[in-house]
């Protein structure tokens, strides 16, 4: 019932983005497990939001993104009641590949928005990066702890983190040109996620020879 | 050393009682894992205050409910001293129908007891109602993570935080009619408890067809 | 570029030789597991500042240690950076001894500092016990779910939070005392130290006998 603003700001988009490819890594991963649709809902809850609602209790930023938001995390719901009997034609839809190019988006604005509001709150600079690479890893690395593994991104060897970490010391190295804010965060988070599918195919390449 | 109030709210009786048996759960958890008592301690500690901490946390509410009733940690602590050589005695004398039965009523009350504290903190009411679920199922769901298990409530395709879910928006509904608010917690809880044992009976029977 | 104050705080000293052991312990636990410079990194940060962390969290504190001091996370970024090639070479110098004395330092120093941090924030004496003993034990815990295994210190039966626990109540038994607080702090500190070490031993005797 509430009006949408007319001008919603650019970190908001960044992060509605982001929140939906998030809850799709969610669903596939809950599903993989065999959960039901409580642990579907909650897996994609917790892939989606998890990061953001992190670096919030560290920075103790309250209210919390989704609390604010309600309406994201009814979205979310619904999806989680149509993702359970339509999984079979989702899969056939959304290829690997798909996932993987829509997570190197989400890492990318994830990451860039962690910056962004840790340094609103006053954080030193090493700290801002870590909290970006936290706000862009974190959703993954609480899924798969609840879905009982070790954390893809701390296994795998291929550099997810890593490209959040450059791309968050980009967007801060930015800030000291004349660039305006909003192209230093598309800028920095485009760069994130361009580094992360050219390693991804450089990868899947150096696999193929072994 | 302190004076017992006189009149203790239903609130709080409510929370004792769920406490207890989220405890109880612990034990049992532990006690199959084969930890040792601090591991019984922690993890009944986990299951009986995880949920609320949880939902403390996430509402930014301090002090938690057991820093200011430490009473409970030290009640848990002794039980713990004391399950850990009595356990087989406790196993022979607590079948697995009074767990499910005691935790069926911790459920109601936690769930409850979850969705009035949001509304004190003015959560928006999906979220409200999502705090009581929360509350409701994630001292299991962190005892289960403690315990290196997939969270038993997200795969086990049984309606229990389905149960918890509809007993929220029941309180929620009851609020808009002329009932008090105390009637409406314990229709509420009294609700979710029903609701999940007559799904655990007919879950039973489902399964004995197979 | 800040200028070191010349008079640095005992719990200060306290908090750095013990991150310092703690993320010695992800080191060896990340490499076990085959993880990369990201879980590497991840879990040293988790190890050395995941009990502090969490105490702050459950008592509120911000901001949060590593926070206000991020040389200490660079610290522990730089390490991650060597210790992942120099790891073998690691391994042949620092012996399982030499891992378990600095951890048993490290118990000491965490949960000694935890008990005095919950005191300043006016905690209940038996819940200023229990964030000693979280402070002391759960960054091993948190290292150890991450990494997908049932905590060690919940399982192997060794007395390590008891020794902390012990430890905690002999801190706050000396504040009534004439004995001054730096010298209590270390008092206590060094007795969870050497209790570890001597149940240790015997520990090892113990096994050695089966």
């Amino acid at each position: 019932m509430k009006h949408v603003p007319v001008h919603v700001s650019l970190i908001t988009v960044i992060e509605i983005v982001a929140i939906l490819v998030g809850a799709l890594s969610g669903f596939v991963e809950a599903r993989r497990k065999r959960m039901d649709i409580v642990g579907v809902f909650t897996v994609a809850f917790i892939a989606a939001f998890g990061g953001g609602t992190l670096r919030d209790i560290l920075l103790d930023r309250r209210p919390l993104f989704w609390v604010m938001h309600q309406e994201y995390a009814i979205l979310i719901f619904v999806l989680a009641l149509l993702a359970t009997p339509l999984m079979r034609t989702v899969k056939q839809i959304i290829s690997e590949r798909v996932i993987v190019v829509a997570d190197a988006v989400g890492l990318g604005l994830f990451a860039v928005a962690g910056v962004a509001q840790a340094q609103a709150a006053h954080m030193p600079v090493f700290i801002a990066s870590m909290m970006g690479v936290i706000t862009g890893i974190f959703g993954g690395v609480l899924r798969d702890i609840v879905c009982n593994e070790v954390p893809m991104v701390f296994r795998d060897g291929k550099p997810y983190a890593i490209c959040a970490f450059f791309g968050a010391w980009l967007y801060i190295g930015l800030q000291y040109t004349d660039i305006s804010d909003d192209t230093a965060l598309w800028t920095s988070a485009a760069f994130i996620t361009i580094l992360r599918l050219v390693t991804w195919k450089f990868e899947l390449h150096l696999r193929s020879h072994h």
